[in-house]
């Protein structure tokens, strides 16, 4: 039995159902991977939780936000680097909220974890989209790895895909429909919603982000696009590099229209590559019937790489919203340590 | 940069595939993986050839099968006995035909293999499915890997994605079109072809195995899910275990009738777990058109996983024939050595 001490970062909508999570299946990671999850620390920004107690941290995902304050393992202050110092290894699972600009909290949060040897799983996007190269320069001095396919569209495994299931194979491009709002949005538009009329029940769903913005522009998307060309493709690809284009524009008559003529309007990310030359953009394309994206509707993610020697390979599925979210940290933690 | 000796035990259609692709990507592999892929062995039944030298063999995709007798490393009756005390490490590459009944050649082959520490990917099944607790054991004693998606539906991830990107989740239920021959066959004639015209494109596409009563009978599929089931569920399905019908006796009509109902008869191989009872079964089902495999036609395969934290999660796509099986040997022979 491995014990793995974990360190959530975080205490929102994902930290919290990650810690739902890690209740659930504390013993079913026991019995079929031999691994002792053990929750040592949460960490919010005013402080957090931490246990030295052999089962670690329970029963907290009932608690409300601000509640942890009441909590007996409470600590006022509580520091990450308290907590690197207080355990030898363990992982990092990170869920502070995405910030586009600096990439913290949890830009300093995944640089001290990762400099003491941790290893990281990361929810938020913000330091892996603007400072991926430093902090895997990092991880590989220190033997740690870092895994963020809750980052890059959660239960649907777009990154597991493209860089184990294709290895060897070239990818020549990457569609994909990478974030659950938009399409919900758009499916619902479709059907006769306005746009405020879908945003809100994406909201009402727990499945929009806090600031509807970033999906609503296309920001998620490009975030993830740019995640998953660079891990899978190796290129280097930045914020700047994608053109972006978002929904809030669309009408739901260009919906139907485009559904009229056979076709489906969907939000993607795309990349391709032609002879190391790299086109990466985010926008609406209008898909025929034999694209394998082209049915995936609702709160369905897809993603569709075409290669060289295994032809054209597609994902679609996986749970959105928190708990997807928890679920596929909770698959990378898993990953890093049965390797 | 890490050497990676290869051996390779069959050289029919999907043998003479796989060398043809490690001559195309052997520096592609260097360059993107640090691995120095070098096929020092190629056996036939009767003798095979062999090099001691640096590059290892390469250009004998173009020997026509019978000319490996001319070509100058032929040795007759070379025998893998004297390949595994030649190189101290390496990597089978299992090619030959699947035997349902013996297991054989392969069965032999993975065995000296395996106690000698050699890897294993496997493109045949046979083996794997009647012997499979056998050969794991004698892996794990030897600290020795065995990845056989070749064997789990080619360039389609079945295993990758039930055991990897899957992982922490519980596998409630399987379906997948596992054998493209199959699908091809049901997809031409609800297009108006009789059966036997179907099967003989499918032949004469290179897809459909030599002997095609595996495919058309079911047992390809059958194959399959057990050991997609075995894997990823931790299931222990025996063949006698999987309820089987075949598509011989489909009709045109039926087919056309489910068409004109919405839904679409597809062959799929399924498992269903409930509170540890495991059904397993292959068979014709009408899908309606909310199930991912709907859409899924001509050589096209596809699996969804349904589970408990990470909902409905499919795969679809991935080249079939000889080279797509070539494409998911190396795939796994990069994911052993990078591991």
């Amino acid at each position: 039995m491995k014990s793995v001490n974990l360190c959530l970062t975080g205490f929102g909508r994902v930290g919290r159902a990650f810690s739902r999570l890690i209740d659930e299946k504390k013993e079913a990671c026991r019995i079929r991977y031999g691994l002792d999850l053990r929750l040592v620390a949460v960490l919010k920004s005013d402080g957090g939780l931490c246990s030295i107690k052999k089962a670690g941290l329970s029963g907290i995902s009932d608690l409300r936000g601000d509640s942890l304050h009441g909590h007996p393992a409470w600590h006022r202050d509580l520091r990450v680097d308290k907590i690197l110092s207080e355990f030898e290894h363990g992982c990092l699972v990170e869920c502070t909220p995405t910030d586009l600009k600096t990439g913290d909290p949890g830009l300093s949060y995944m640089r001290k974890a990762l400099k003491k040897g941790w290893h990281v799983a990361a929810a938020s996007k913000g330091a892996l989209v603007l400072k991926f190269k430093e902090l895997a320069a990092t991880a590989r001095r220190k033997n740690a790895i870092v895994k963020y396919s809750a980052a890059t569209a959660a239960a649907l495994p777009t990154l597991d895909t493209g860089q184990i299931s294709l290895a060897g194979a070239e990818v020549t491009r990457i569609d994909g429909i990478l974030t659950g709002t938009t399409n919900l949005i758009l499916s619902r538009m479709e059907e006769g919603l306005s746009f405020e009329e879908a945003l809100k029940e994406a909201q009402d769903r727990g499945i929009a982000e806090p600031d509807p913005s970033l999906d609503i522009d296309g920001w998620d998307t490009a975030c993830k696009i740019l995640l998953i060309s660079n891990a899978v493709v190796g290129t280097d690809l930045q914020l700047r590099d994608i053109r972006r284009a978002g929904i809030r524009h669309v009408t739901g008559e260009e919906l139907r229209t485009a559904r009229n003529n056979g076709t489906s309007l969907k939000l993607l990310g795309r990349m391709t590559r032609k002879k190391d030359k790299t086109r990466a953009e985010v926008g609406l394309f209008a898909l025929d019937s034999g694209h394998p994206l082209f049915s995936i509707s609702g709160t369905n993610k897809g993603v569709t790489f075409l290669t060289d020697t295994m032809d054209r390979v597609t994902v679609s599925g996986g749970k959105s919203g928190p708990s997807g979210t928890a679920a596929a940290l909770l698959k990378d933690i898993i990953n890093i340590y049965r390797a």
